[in-house]
C-alpha cells in the first residue's frame, strides 16, 4: 500500500535541523516514509491525498507522564507536591484497580492522539492493561513500573514492585514489533533504599536497559537528600550507578551547577515538565543552563492530575515563554529548539531511532495540521506559528506506522463511546 | 424573540461569586437574559435549544490589545521590547494604511469570536475601519487612539494623534447602542511630554472619560522614567493627574511596592498580559501583590505580534500557573480568581455594567463550550477544567446581545473567504 501526500507544507529534517518544504510531496509505503521532495515523484501511488493548506509534521512525543492519572484530572488543585500526593492523590490511587488503570490509560491515549502525540514515556503500575490499550490504539510507548522500597533490609527479589517490573520486562520489552519498550525505573531517591538502588542499577546496566527516574522535582526533595546523604539527588543517583545506563530524569527543577555537570557528563536526558512544575509551585527548571552544557532536553506533560491535560503543543508554548521571561532574554528557547525537544530529542532519549523526524527510511508517524484557521494567519514563520500560535485542536490527522488513527475528530482505533461508558463506571468506584 | 437553553451546565454568578448550576435553564429575550434557574420555566419560548453536555459561560473579555497587529503575527521573534519595536514592528507599521488596519482588525475579531471573546479593549490608530468592522461583526469594544508627542512646546490642539482621538470621541463614543465606547489614551510615559499629559488628563477628568495607558512594561522604561523625572512611571502618571479619572494600566511588570499603593488608592485597574510579558523577556508582573491590595486585575493578550494569538483561555491558564511557580505557592491564583479577571473585573474596568456575568437583566453575551472532549473528561471540578484543561477550540457557540455570531466553525457576521482574500492583498503591501 503506497500513499502520496501532495502539495503540503512539510517540516523536514536534514543536517541543518528542521526546515520547511513548501508545496512538498511525501510518499509512504506500508509503515515507512519512502519519498520526500519539493517535486512530484514519477512513480504512481495507490492513494493520492491533497494536503494543500496543511502542514505535515512528525507526530509529537510526550517524554514523561503517568497516563492512567487522567482519572484524577483536577484533583487536589492548590496543594504543594507533598500535600497533593499525600492528601489528594494517594488516597484515590489506593482505590485504582486493573480495570480503572486500563480505562484511564485509554482516555489518555485518546486525548494524546487527538492532540498529535503518538509516542509517550510512561511511569505507572498495573501496566498490562495499559500495554493492551496501547497496542489496540496502535500508538507507541516506553512503559515502566517504577520500583519503591522503604525497607533497608529488603532485597530486589523480595520487592513486589520489582517483581512486577521483571514480569513486564520479560513479557513485553520489544513487544508488538517494538511498539512497546519496557524501561527500568526508580520512582525517586526519597522512596527507595540505597541498597536496592545499587542492585537495580547494576541489573539495568548489565541488561543494557534504559532507566526512568524523577529527579530534584522540589526543593524539599533536594534538601532532604542533602541532609540524609550529604549529596544532592543527582550526586546520589550518580554514586549508586544509576547514570551508568542510558537514563532519563524527569523534572530537574532544583538541580545545581555541579549536578548539571554530572548530567552532561553522564549523558542523562532531562524531561522538562513546565506546566506540572508551575502548577504545583515547584519552580523553574534551569533548562537554558542544561541546554548550554549540551544536555539532551525533552518535554513532558507529567500526569493529567498535575497539568491538567496531555497537550504537547501547550508544553512547547509554555516552555518557550517562561524561560524568556524568567531570564529576561527573548532570544533563548527559540521555536526550533522547542520542536527538537518534542521530536528528535525525545526519540533519542527513548532509544527509538526510527521516529522523530520526517526522513526517508523513518516510520510514517505523522500529523497533519490545518493552517487555514484565523489564529494561524498570516503564515510568516511556520516554526514560530507551531510553537506560539498553534493549538492541539489544529491537528486534523494523526498517523502511526503509516496508518491513520485519527482524522477530523474521528478515532479509528478507539471506541469513543465505550471510553465514556468505562470512565463513568471507573469514577463510580473512585469518588 | 425568546430562546431557552435547556439542560446546560451554567456558570452563574451571585453574591458568592461564580457557581455552577447543573442541568440548568437560561432564557433570553432579544438581547437580554430573562431567566436562569435549575428548574424549567413555566412560560413557553419561541426556540428551545438542548444544551446537554455543554457549559454556558459569560463570553470572555480581552482587556488589552492592538487588534490590527494580527498582520504582524510572529514578526521579530527573539527580540527585546525595545529592539522588537524599533527593528521589527515600527518599519512595517509605517506601511499600514486604513485598509490594512481594517483587515487586520477583522482577522483579530474573527479569531476572538471563535475563541469565545466578544468584547475587547483596543489601542491603535486609524480606528474608523476597525469600528466599522466591530459593528459589522456585532461584537463590542472600547476603542482608543493613543496620543504621543516628543515636542515639549506642542499643545494638545496642535497634536495630530489628539485631533484623531477627538474626532473618534465626538463621532463614536456610545455608538451603536453602546457597542463602541471611546476611551482616552496615552501610549506611555516615554512617548509623551509632561505638559501634554497634564492637559489631556484634565480633559479626560472633566469629560468623565476613561484612560488607557501602558505602564512600567519593562525595566528600561521604569528606570528611564526614574532617571528623567526622579519618579517611577506610576508616581509620574499620578502626579500629572492621569489617575484622577477612571483608568486602566496595561502590563505593570516592574511596579514597585509604593506604586502598588498608588494604584490601589487611585482605583486604577491593571491589565496583566502574561504571554506578551514573557515572550518579550519583560518579566513577571506582581499580580499576587496587586490582588492582595485589592487592585482590580484583568487579563489581555496584547497584540498578536507579541503573543502570538488572541486566546483568552490561554492567558487564563498561563496567568494562573506562572505565579504559582514564581512564588512557590500552588494555592494562589485559583481558577475562580482567573475567571473573574476575564469577565466581571474586565466589565467593571471597561465601564460596561451590563456584561461579564450570566444574571437576569444582563446582556446575553454567552459562549457554549463542548464538554464531551477527551481532555475535559472527567469533569470533577468545572472551574478548574475551564482554566487548566479547556482549549479555545472547545467553544462551539458565541453569542452577543442574544444573537449567535459563531457556531461550530461557522461565522455568521464575518465573511471568512473575504478575510483570506483581503489579508493576502494587505500582506502584499507590507512584506
Amino acid at each position: 500500500m503506497k500513499t502520496l501526500f501532495e502539495e503540503a507544507s512539510i517540516l523536514s529534517y536534514g543536517k541543518d535541523g528542521f526546515t520547511i518544504i513548501e508545496n512538498g510531496y511525501l510518499g509512504i509505503e506500508n509503515d515507512l516514509i519512502i519519498y520526500l521532495s519539493e517535486n512530484k515523484p514519477e512513480v504512481s501511488y495507490d492513494v493520492n491525498k491533497n494536503m494543500s493548506g496543511k502542514l505535515l509534521s512528525p507526530s509529537l512525543i510526550n517524554g514523561h507522564g503517568h497516563s492512567p492519572m487522567t482519572l484524577l484530572r483536577g484533583v487536589g488543585g492548590g496543594l504543594t507536591l507533598e500535600r497533593w500526593l499525600k492528601e489528594a492523590i494517594w488516597p484515590i490511587e489506593d482505590k485504582l484497580d486493573a480495570q480503572s488503570v486500563r480505562v484511564g490509560a485509554r482516555l489518555a491515549i485518546m486525548e494524546m492522539i487527538a492532540a498529535g502525540t503518538t509516542c509517550f514515556s510512561d511511569m505507572y503500575c498495573l501496566n498490562e492493561g495499559t500495554i493492551e490499550e496501547i497496542c489496540t490504539a496502535k500508538v507507541k510507548s516506553n512503559q515502566t513500573r517504577p520500583i519503591l522500597s522503604n525497607d533497608s533490609e529488603e532485597s530486589l527479589a523480595e520487592n513486589k514492585a520489582y517483581r512486577e517490573f521483571k514480569s513486564l520486562y520479560d513479557s513485553f520489552d520489544g513487544y508488538d514489533d517494538g511498539r512497546i519498550l519496557i524501561d527500568f525505573s526508580i520512582h525517586a531517591e526519597y522512596t527507595i533504599t540505597e541498597k536496592m538502588t545499587r542492585e537495580y542499577a547494576r541489573l539495568c546496566n548489565e541488561s543494557n536497559g534504559h532507566m526512568h527516574i524523577h529527579l530534584s522535582e522540589t526543593s524539599k526533595e533536594h534538601q532532604g537528600c542533602r541532609k540524609k546523604y550529604g549529596k544532592t539527588p543527582t550526586e546520589w543517583f550518580s554514586a549508586t550507578g544509576v547514570f551508568d545506563s542510558s537514563c532519563q530524569a524527569a523534572h530537574c527543577v532544583v538541580v545545581e551547577d555541579g549536578d548539571i555537570d554530572i548530567l552532561a557528563e553522564k549523558g542523562v536526558s532531562v524531561v522538562h515538565n513546565p506546566t506540572s512544575n508551575l502548577i504545583l509551585g515547584s519552580g523553574f527548571a534551569p533548562i537554558p543552563a542544561l541546554l548550554e552544557r549540551g544536555v539532551n532536553i525533552t518535554l513532558g506533560t507529567d500526569g493529567a492530575a498535575s497539568n491538567n491535560n496531555l497537550n504537547m503543543f501547550e508544553e512547547m508554548h509554555i516552555a518557550s515563554i517562561i524561560h524568556k521571561g524568567y531570564h529576561s532574554n527573548p532570544a533563548m528557547m527559540n521555536p526550533k529548539t522547542l520542536m527538537e525537544m518534542v521530536t528528535v530529542n525525545a526519540a533519542k532519549m527513548m532509544r527509538r531511532s526510527d521516529i522523530g523526524t520526517l526522513e526517508v527510511g523513518k516510520k510514517a508517524d505523522i500529523i497533519a495540521v490545518e493552517l487555514d484557521r484565523p489564529h494561524l494567519i498570516p503564515n510568516l514563520d511556520l516554526l514560530s506559528l507551531m510553537v506560539y500560535s498553534m493549538q492541539a485542536s489544529d491537528v486534523v490527522m494523526t498517523m502511526v506506522d503509516g496508518e491513520i488513527v485519527y482524522e477530523n475528530g474521528n478515532f479509528y482505533t478507539i471506541d469513543a463511546e465505550k471510553v465514556r461508558f468505562d470512565v463513568k463506571n471507573a469514577l463510580g468506584k473512585l469518588y
